[in-house]
């Protein structure tokens, strides 16, 4: 058995900072803070494996607790000349949970434990004030009962109301000594009635019940849903410690308060923090009593009349910038601080990492580099990849006033305001004509692709993080909020209505991106800045990381945005979205309705042009670098109309019979059409089409190559490859294409030709794959899919009662499965290795810009990632993390 | 460089009948045979390694070839005392084909080469009759103009015709040797006009144009066709044997024939064939002249005046009687032979083991383990498992008069007549007043189900060999006809029509669903017979086979005919087509409907005790064996209506809104149903569902075992499980519900929980999940969608052309992927075997019932296939030949 109890106090303690996950945050620090000889009240941490046995041994403890706590007990008592009931030096104690990851308000805690009716009396004495002390006896009562014994604090607070109200007064402070007494009489009754036993007496009884309560609420509600929104898995438990109260409260040489070493919002190098002369902790948190600032520097700043601790007690002052500068040095980070001072004596209560903005996460790193407490690479380390979002798109400002319109999900970050429309041409109506617009649709869909371009901002009543608008925006950089599920869209009326409320088109609204909300009006923005520091900071991740980062561009804007925010090169280019535009659909449309291959290359040569000439672009922008593009993907259902009337309408513009169009589409309608006809299926069946793509591809490296001076290198791709023999028969006339290009041009040119990753058979037979194909990229989105047998578009009605259940702890849509999909990318590259040693391998699809994914990325030694534009910088940082391992 | 050509005559041979693949049939058995001193022309065989350097070599041969063949034909020349082209003795050869597996009439043949001008003279000289020689010759320049030179036959049967009416005759024999030789000119300025080039006079000429022939019909395009019909890889390639030529039609006491040592029908030990008298062996073929008996007791029994080769040439009959006896007993085994009499001296041209039908296979078998000839193993070894088929189903009388009304694909076997329905309702009509039909439908869905088991056979136009009909006839071994793309059903007239034929509902049909064939009327059928010899030979299997053989079956009608047909148990019983019932599917729906898990209860209470008694009778049947039942599977949607018209119907039926029903179907609608919310996700999201199935099989095998005194152990099998959590989450109620259901009644039962492998990350995870199974089973329909990423429903739109292609052998739902499955099915086999040693491993689905998949899983030692229960017998035998190795 291990050892379920660690003391701390007096200089020295059992555990130390390291011991987070047994010790929790809190208790692991605290420990760390003691050992360093700095002023913490004693106390114990019982450890997270005590949570973890209380869970599995249906809420009992290990036998050897009891003797471990009362053993901790007495070396409190030790410390500070106080044991529990004593009736001259009784020990008040405060009891609070602690898990290795902070979940603020989340779990319980109990102050002052240790009161009873007869130590009440002791602490009057002690205290010199007896108002303090029957004060703290009725808030432990209120406390108690409600954390512990399950009354409601509402009844508490009733009877607060009514004695202000029967004493005609309004403020808690005005009521006396006595008033405090005859409501602890009246709680004493409230908690027998409500609990059918009498509040209890014994300190013992109160610590074993506070104690059930803490780890009984690692799993109340609060938490589990907090959990889950920030991933933290249910197995880590919680810590509970237990420690020695020391008392802000006690008079005007008493104040309590919370600092941060540097500003957290900033990252200014200054102290920054609040307090309030004469409360407890809980006080400075409520807000019930203004908080005074702790510098006399940043009093001056705020205008403040209110005297600052520097000011008021100079000494504790001094003493708690010593502690500043010791912590701060000592963990080479910003630190967030609990501190009390009890009449002049400090305490700490808590330290901890500060948690704080992008924009002072860099300045913070950057800063601390030149004063040389941490290295380029510890640097590189600190920045939350993922937080770069917040820099890199416009912000709703803060300090605006805002009229929330609805809630929904953050489907991709950024801001945006504009007028309300519901259809792609009316977004692309206002565009042209300079007006900002919103693309307000109850779900997206290919079709809508071009007017999400026009469109500022896209909002979507259906669909999760993963849907089709939010994987698109988040590709093209655009703010977009999905899936409210309470907002109503009519398309007939023109309407959207959310709450009673009704907007209609031409309406402005805005959407935040990044928090999912939706306000009315036009909000005031901030406009991005990428600072100096971040420029310093990625520069150090670039010479860090060993994986290039690619992007993910089917545009010249997109290309040219990934670019700016360091992209180097191209990795996956979606030829299909290219077809989508209006001008282009209709000779798709004509291929797919031809009877015979000739026909389809008639339609065809109406292609070639334009895909030559997207790529020209595409190759002048990227000059020089590695651009993979992928042969047509989707199934050709997609590029067909489906109700009557649309088929007719294309019928006449086609000059077709509208019969056949409805016939053709009935031919090509699926069941499954993830898993149909599309990708390398389409190329056996119509070779033509990868004829063409192929051409337009080498006929405009030569053109681009030949403005730029620098020539790009294309990446053939053939999508959905499951067998050796289906690359073979579609590279065959890949390579023809291009001695034919070369032949009618006399010009040379380099190209490689492989295969995208994104079947279970494909990962499993790149051995033999890789005899054919001179890369890899893994198409993780599709190869979840398989993987797992989920269709992204519709597991939003179940994937959300397995996070709710924890049977996952994340989507495996946003964050790689490592154990399953990851499983078939390490056979997969492995396998391709033995085949071909320098098989050029990377990964495309939505991990590619996730940290967690890029981080198994490295550790199966891929060779680039490739992620949307925006997500570059992120990826780009991450991959230097994942280096440094 | 290796050997390139083989030599063999005069009683020894250079290669043996062990090297088919280098040699082909014809080629390695001729060598065999000329080894055991039988009377063999001389000969040499072209590898066929040199086919495959052909086609590497773009038509090339390897250098040394020329050199091989020339002291082969010096050999021949020392054999014989002839030569190419000598006047006086010239050579004569046949050019034959011969792959490793028999390719009949798929490639080129020339006979007679060697004769020219020159030559043909000699011939006649030694043969002493001229018109023979000159006839020979005549045919020599058709065949060879036709093979090698590209002249189209008819043209030179537009010649020989016209001679024909010149001279007033109408048979060939009737030509003189003057006729003959005029003829002769007339085709050799024939091929000199149309190839531009004289015939060639010189016989190397010739047999280089022959050899060049025969490799080029290797790529023909009914040798294609073939190899794609019977799974014969292109990479085989084809041998060439060029062999002396011995003549049949050197007068009356040459003869030529056919021969099988048994009967080939029936499998009776008697000597079995026809020959002709002068004649050569096409016209054995040819079917011109009615060949004769070989033996007398054949010509009594078939009452024919024309002599038997016993009568007519008795020395030669006696010595062919000993080469049988001979070569029978040197192959043990039934042998197709051919034979050629030349003036009374028989020579052997062919030998090799005679195709049969399946009930002469199981006769031959146990006959020659019963003769001392083979051991019970090779008995077992030798019979098609596919082939007994044939045997468990009617057929239709091979001697009746049929009038074809459609082919399509064999769907499932067996023969079915009866009056043509078009809908489930009046299948069950007609078959409730006892009138058989035949379901036609344009495709089925599951709603068809009730029809289909009361049609006595199916129809479909769409949909392939693994469509929804084609499987679900298969399971209930009801003949099948499916994706009749020519055949036209308009439901709203109720006609079907082919070829300008229109039948109507109540006509009678007669569908071959073993052969695809649909006659108009009924057609006379042959009932299935189980001979002593196939329970002899089943029960020898089975004292052999390692893997038991399980059925999958959700009825007791399947569970009683699988019992008959040797099922050891249950391996898959799938719940929810118990569900489609007309009297469930309404508490179904009502249970779809419902707004919350309470109104779901109640709905699910109805469906309890009818899912008892389904159990309770499959438990009676299987008393005593292990029962693998399935958990509800489908999404949802599968049990709600989907027309307008429909769900009124419905919403009436349950007295709910049509609306609500409508909003309820719109949002159980999936985009890939196949990817969706079905298997273990229902069972997440309604745990109540799968809890109310435990009861219903833990209830029933209570009931069951009181009843039979053979207790089943039910095993619980959770559908599409990904993950160990999920399968945690599901098995944590199943046995809630079985202890509940234990203390209920006061009785203990046994039973596992176990999950369906059939997706990639469940194999690839097979080692956590086993940690909560006691068993798996791969689902290899589902992990083939999932690893190839294929939507079954969907694939039949492009396998063919992968087919067509050859970048696939053989579709992958009908014999198992074991590259890409199979190396899944190994890595879940090991990986749950590291966990759990004594883990249950079995397979169902499809490839159950597949020989060569059953084979695969003897190799990854899989505990039991489960299979279809006509597929029972072919699994059992199958599994016992896998054993073997």
């Amino acid at each position: 058995m291990g050892k379920w109890v660690y003391t701390f106090g007096d200089g020295s303690a059992e555990g130390d900072a390291s011991q987070r996950d047994l010790l929790g945050g809190k208790g692991a620090n605290l420990a760390e803070m003691a050992s360093l000889g700095l002023p913490v009240p004693p106390g114990m941490t019982i450890t997270t494996e005590v949570c973890t046995y209380f869970y599995e041994h249906d809420r009992n403890y290990p036998p050897e607790l009891e003797a471990e706590v009362n053993a901790a007990l007495d070396k409190i008592a030790a410390s500070t000349g106080r044991t529990f009931g004593d009736p001259k030096m009784p020990l008040l104690v405060s009891v609070r949970s602690g898990a290795r990851i902070s979940m603020p308000g989340m779990m319980d805690t109990v102050l002052n434990l240790g009161l009873n009716d007869d130590t009440v009396g002791a602490l009057a004495e002690n205290a010199g004030d007896e108002r303090f002390a029957v004060d703290s006896y009725r808030r432990f009562i209120q406390m108690y009962g409600d954390v512990v014994l399950g009354v409601e604090m509402r009844n508490f607070d009733e009877h607060l109301e009514a004695l202000k109200e029967e004493k005609g007064i309004e403020l808690d402070t005005e009521l006396t000594a006595d008033d405090w007494r005859g409501l602890i009489e009246v709680y004493k009754e409230l908690v027998l009635k409500e609990t059918g036993k009498p509040f209890p007496q014994d300190p013992k009884d109160q610590l074993w019940g506070a104690i059930g309560a803490v780890f009984g609420s690692w799993r109340n509600d609060r938490a589990i849903t907090y959990r889950r929104l920030h991933q933290i898995p249910e197995r880590w438990g919680t810590a509970v410690t237990v420690q020695a109260m020391v008392f802000g409260n006690m008079g005007d040489t008493s104040a309590t308060g919370v600092a941060f070493t540097r500003n957290p919002s900033t990252g200014e190098k200054q102290l920054y923090g609040e307090f309030l002369i004469n409360a407890q902790g809980e006080d400075v948190v409520a807000g019930i009593r203004t908080p005074q600032d702790i510098t006399e520097r940043a009093r001056i700043e705020a205008g403040s009349e209110r005297p600052s601790l520097e000011r008021s007690l100079p000494d504790a002052f001094k003493q708690f910038r010593e502690v500043c500068d010791k912590l701060e040095g000592h963990y080479r980070d910003v630190q967030d601080l609990e501190f009390t001072i009890e009449r002049g004596k400090l305490w700490m209560l808590q330290t901890r990492a500060g948690k704080r903005t992008a924009k002072a996460a860099l300045k913070i790193a950057v800063d601390m580099v030149d004063e040389g407490l941490i290295s380029e690479d510890e640097a590189v380390k600190r920045i939350e990849p993922n937080s770069l979002d917040q820099l890199l798109h416009p912000m709703i400002d803060p300090k605006a006033k805002t009229d929330q319109f609805a809630k929904a999900l953050p489907a991709s970050p950024g801001a945006a305001s504009g007028e309300i429309v519901f259809t792609s041409e009316e977004a692309e109506r206002l565009a042209a004509s300079g007006r900002p617009c919103i693309l307000c649709r109850i779900e997206t869909s290919p079709e809508d692709i071009s007017g999400m371009h026009a469109a500022g901002g896209i909002f979507t009543t259906r669909g999760g993080m993963t849907s089709h608008a939010a994987v698109v925006a988040r590709g093209m950089g655009k703010p977009c909020v999905s899936g409210a599920g309470g907002v109503k869209i009519d398309y007939a009326k023109g309407t959207i209505s959310s709450n009673g409320v009704t907007l209609k088109a031409g309406d402005k609204i805005t959407i935040d991106g990044g928090t999912g909300e939706v306000f009315v009006g036009e909000v005031p923005m901030l406009k991005p800045e990428l600072s100096g520091d971040f420029q310093r900071l990625m520069g150090w991740a670039d010479g860090t990381r060993r994986m290039r980062v690619r992007t993910n561009a089917d545009t010249p804007h997109d290309a040219k945005t990934a670019r700016e925010f360091g992209a180097e090169g191209i990795g996956l280019c979606r030829t299909e979205h290219m077809f989508f535009d209006p001008a282009r659909i209709m000779a798709m449309r004509e291929m797919i309705l031809a009877d015979d291959t000739d026909g389809r290359r008639a339609a065809l040569d109406k292609l070639l042009p334009m895909q030559r000439e997207d790529f020209t672009q595409l190759f002048e922008i990227m000059a020089g670098l590695p651009v993979t593009i992928r042969l047509l993907d989707p199934p050709l259902h997609e590029f067909i109309p489906h109700t009557d009337e649309e088929i007719s309408d294309v019928a006449r513009a086609l000059g077709a019979d509208p019969e056949k169009l409805k016939n053709r589409a009935r031919m090509l309608a699926e069941f499954n059409p993830m898993l149909g006809h599309r990708g390398v299926r389409l190329a056996v069946s119509y070779p033509e089409i990868a004829e063409m793509q192929a051409r337009a591809i080498f006929e405009a490296a030569i053109a681009a190559a030949q403005k730029t001076g620098a020539p790009v290198v294309p990446e053939v791709m053939v999508p959905l490859v499951g067998l050796k023999s289906e690359l073979e028969f579609v590279k065959k006339r890949i390579d023809a294409t291009a001695k034919a290009v070369s032949e009618e041009t006399g010009q040379t040119f380099t190209y490689q030709v492989g295969t995208m990753v994104e079947l279970p058979r494909a990962a499993l037979n790149a051995d033999k794959i890789a005899e054919q194909a001179e890369f890899f990229s893994f198409g993780t989105n599709d190869l979840t899919q398989t993987t797992f047998g989920i269709s992204r578009d519709d597991a939003g009605v179940f994937l959300g009662s397995y996070l709710r259940e924890a049977i996952i702890d994340v989507d495996p849509f946003v964050s790689l499965d490592t154990e399953g999909v990851g499983e078939l990318i390490r056979i997969g590259a492995e396998r391709g290795r033995a085949t071909r040693p320098d098989i050029k391998l990377g990964i495309c699809g939505e991990h590619g810009g996730d940290p967690a994914s890029i981080k198994f990325c490295e550790t199966v030694k891929l060779d680039y990632v490739s992620c949307s534009p925006f997500r570059v910088p992120i990826a780009r940082l991450a991959a230097a993390q994942a280096a440094l391992g």
